[in-house]
């Protein structure tokens, strides 16, 4: 396939949608919202608004980092800070369907809605990949990026259209058009980071204090296998507890899932030997995190497992 | 140590305690209990009445395994069938503590007090170890066959006397008097397996179902670590249900957590660095289990994890 043609079309094609309005998108820093934002700039300039919305289920220092990306590719990224508006609507909820709806409806009908509402917007751009969409319509997990194929229509219900120019790609081309469009490498080569972000990492209710916990271990897993050529690597929190004992006491703790998979496109994953010694170290630094004291690796391909819990 | 010593002098010691009364043990076919059944066996004679209680919670065929292999013995076992009993005690009982406390009331205030009125016996004859009584004392786990320690007076509270000839020993220790008893191998060297059975590889509720999916993955792993020469492994099932993918579309399912440990006494203990292909095909079997799409290896050392969960 040739990318750099895919590059032109897709901007022929926004421009030509758009048309004189104004188009906004969000920008996580994935892969996928990266090259919308950079196709949308490229197409519509000053047209296109980016928002970061941080919606409290980041990992540490990422809105900063993303924001400050951009802003050296002259790309200019609006921080919204919508924390409490997500963390309301999560509260409590431990059904994973219910949770991903719960940020869906938040992004959607909260924070966007206002921010179409303010910026006049009439369009929406949006990094939808061919994996949501198949996984979405065979009813696998509901990506949060998906409207249409589910039957809303976002004219109707949100009021502005949506684009979708990577809907045609799976993840290894995106990376491709990532190249095309001058990306830097920390976004080219950027691992994949779920939708509901930290929320997708936590098994049950989501709270601040179980986001801190899960969001040290995946500072420190990302740390530790930073290096590794892997398509994924994450740590996720279980809402079960276990028995453990710390200074000759019982404590009933909790436990983190370190995760390493290999995959060319998310459809299928295997499992990657991590080295043990490297495996023994993660397990000693999360078990340092208070509260916890179980750190287990995830042995399952895909499938029977998704790369994510929830 | 003199291990053969130390057995002429607590059947000298058992024979004293108990002088012409009868006195019962239960046999769970673990070294401790084993012991105290060769030990008693071998004190008493037929003043010794052994039973092995079928508490539901047992591995496959584990009963009648035990059984027959102290017939082998010349060492009379009666089989009780208290299944109902212990499911009927721990029916929605998910706190830790409380699934071991039903089982320690269900297993001396209701099966026992009735095998010791039936059989006229004024003394238990009680596998306690050392290891036992320090975790206890420590406020570490409850171990259901500590009375004394907790300042419970079994003579008052169920009507007969404990004898523990094993407290001042080890695993190691017990093990090498075993082998002084003339104790099969199978027996000598068999993994320790925890008094509240497969209910301590179970976080959450027991049930007929989850004991039949523990089980299962109990099986599995012993059948494909058994040549390890290790301390101890085993299979858990966790509370959490993740999402998965089966023939194309979502399955929420459960997870297995993959145990193995090496120690030399339960007091600390390490883990294993199982061969990858081994905990693949472990993998692979156990997420052929119905309901179960994730299987998860433990990283982690007691301390800080003790070496069962619940």
């Amino acid at each position: 396939m040739d990318y750099r043609r895919f590059v032109d079309e897709q901007v022929a094609d926004v421009r030509k949608t758009v048309g004189d309005a104004i188009a906004i998108n969000a920008l996580s820093g994935g892969v996928d919202s990266s090259v919308c934002t950079a196709l949308g700039h490229k197409a519509l300039g000053k047209r296109l608004k980016t928002y970061f919305i941080d919606n409290a289920l980041m990992r540490e220092g990422e809105p900063q980092r993303v924001v400050g990306t951009f802003k050296k590719l002259g790309i200019p990224v609006e921080l919204i800070d919508s924390r409490k508006e997500f963390l309301g609507a999560l509260k409590g909820v431990t059904d994973p369907e219910k949770k991903r709806q719960a940020i869906t409806d938040t992004f959607y009908k909260t924070v966007f809605s206002r921010l179409v509402r303010e910026s006049g917007a009439r369009f929406l751009i949006h990094g939808t990949i061919l994996t949501d969409i198949e996984e979405t319509v065979a009813g696998i997990k509901r990506q949060h990026n998906i409207l249409a194929q589910v039957g809303i229509d976002p004219e109707k219900e949100y009021g502005y259209g949506v684009v979708e120019p990577l809907k045609t790609l799976r993840k290894d081309g995106v990376r491709k058009v990532a190249k095309v469009l001058g990306l830097p490498d920390e976004i080219c080569q950027r691992m994949p980071f779920p939708g509901p972000a930290l929320s997708a990492r936590i098994v049950g209710a989501v709270t601040e204090e179980k986001l801190k916990t899960v969001r040290a271990a995946t500072a420190i897993v990302e740390e530790e296998l930073a290096g590794m050529k892997v398509f994924q690597y994450m740590a996720v929190l279980l809402n079960d507890y276990a028995t453990g004992i710390r200074s000759n006491k019982r404590e009933f703790g909790q436990i983190i899932v370190v995760r390493c998979v290999q995959s060319v496109d998310a459809r299928v994953a295997s499992v990657v030997r991590v080295p043990w010694a490297k495996l023994e170290k993660i397990s000693k630094r999360i078990t340092d995190i208070p509260g916890v004291n179980r750190c287990l690796y995830d042995l399952t391909p895909k499938p029977p497992a998704t790369i994510e819990y929830v």
